[in-house]
């Protein structure tokens, strides 16, 4: 059975990975995007050529995002992206994230009406060091997430929740497709969605054996693997 | 029918990558060579398990070779590196693709008795910018090649190849699987191994368009797509 990492845990993964695996944030970010990406078309094959609104935070869960909305394009999706917040010039890898999307003609836009414009929406807000409360910028977007009725991906965490505990108290959002990355957190155990997959097939496997990962087999070569079974 | 790229062309195609598009080296070498690792699983599923030599030039093909090292140690092959020559301590991203195999337990080490050894190799010595004659250094590896009977995989070139007309004259490497990678080039018209797959599933649309590319519909969610079809 997975293990499921408490916030703590994940951010020293994180470290590790950087740190003593030498990953580039360029090399897992890609992955991480490209299995989300992956996930929502092995969840959502009937919505290929419709609408995604992929909402994106200013760290690297939005970064996921933005990867996640160039391949869902090369998948045949039509993603807009929501950004938040733009980079800050000196951020190289998030400018060059953003160039790519703009150079495939992905539209970056303000939200409005979700409900009738939209098939699918990715979170990609709050990532795994996310802790309450919702900064202001994000509270029209959290707002428009929670009422909405298009099933929504989450990227690792459903934005709002507390990581290790899952939705607040005051109620948060419910997405119908979660994609873990490298390991689900805590929060994943109160998932009530259709589809729970794990993306981020990149683990050394003396990472996953150092935190008792005890991460499922991936079938085959593919880059996400469902961990519930209602497909 | 895609069309096979010249060697100027897939020069060009790859500056506007990373010139135009911005992407970083990190990302499409990362996405390639794990096309190529998906590849050769595809190709070769009996050989799960068994020791693979990752032969690894100098250049862009060699850290294709080094990301697909590492990815088919996750899919369950026992790859070594060859590397023909340790990168510049100035080369980050080389030393970090060095260091991530190091540290997942991937040796390095020098060439001997390919046969008895090694189930499969994999030839990332030369890309698409090669041209002959080869260097002295890399004669030993090549004659190596040249004459071993395990099927050999090559990344993008069958390594010695002239990038446009193939087989040189004196006799090359014959490969039983050739990855392509973003578009065929024209020695790939030459290829008469058994498997002859199409990876690096990044190619911007307007690009692909641009270079009249006609490339081949990647099958679902496919990092990779079979040009000829034996399988």
């Amino acid at each position: 059975m997975v293990r499921y990492l408490g916030q703590q845990e994940a951010i020293d993964v994180d470290v590790a990975l950087f740190n003593e695996y030498r990953f580039s944030v360029d090399q897992l970010m890609e992955l991480a995007g490209l299995s989300c990406a992956t996930a929502i078309a092995k969840s959502f094959p009937e919505k290929v050529g419709q609408e995604v609104l992929v909402c994106c935070g200013v760290g690297n869960n939005g970064g996921d995002g933005l990867v996640c909305a160039r391949h869902l394009a090369l998948l045949g999706y039509k993603p807009s992206i929501y950004y938040v917040k733009r980079p800050d010039p000196s951020k190289t890898l998030y400018n060059n994230l953003v160039c790519q999307c703009e150079k495939m003609g992905i539209p970056f836009m303000e939200v409005s009406d979700v409900d009738s414009k939209y098939g699918l929406v990715v979170d990609a807000l709050f990532g795994f060091s996310f802790k309450p409360p919702v900064r202001e910028a994000f509270v029209p977007i959290m707002q428009a997430l929670k009422t909405t009725k298009i099933p929504i991906c989450s990227i690792d965490i459903p934005s709002g929740w507390h990581v290790e505990e899952g939705c607040p108290p005051e109620g948060g959002i419910q997405p119908e497709l979660l994609i873990s990355l490298t390991a689900p957190k805590k929060c994943a155990e109160h998932f009530k969605g259709k589809f729970h997959f794990l993306g981020g097939r990149f683990v050394p496997p003396g990472l996953a054996q150092k935190y008792k990962m005890d991460l499922p087999v991936y079938p085959g070569t593919e880059l996400c693997v469902q961990l519930n079974n209602d497909l």
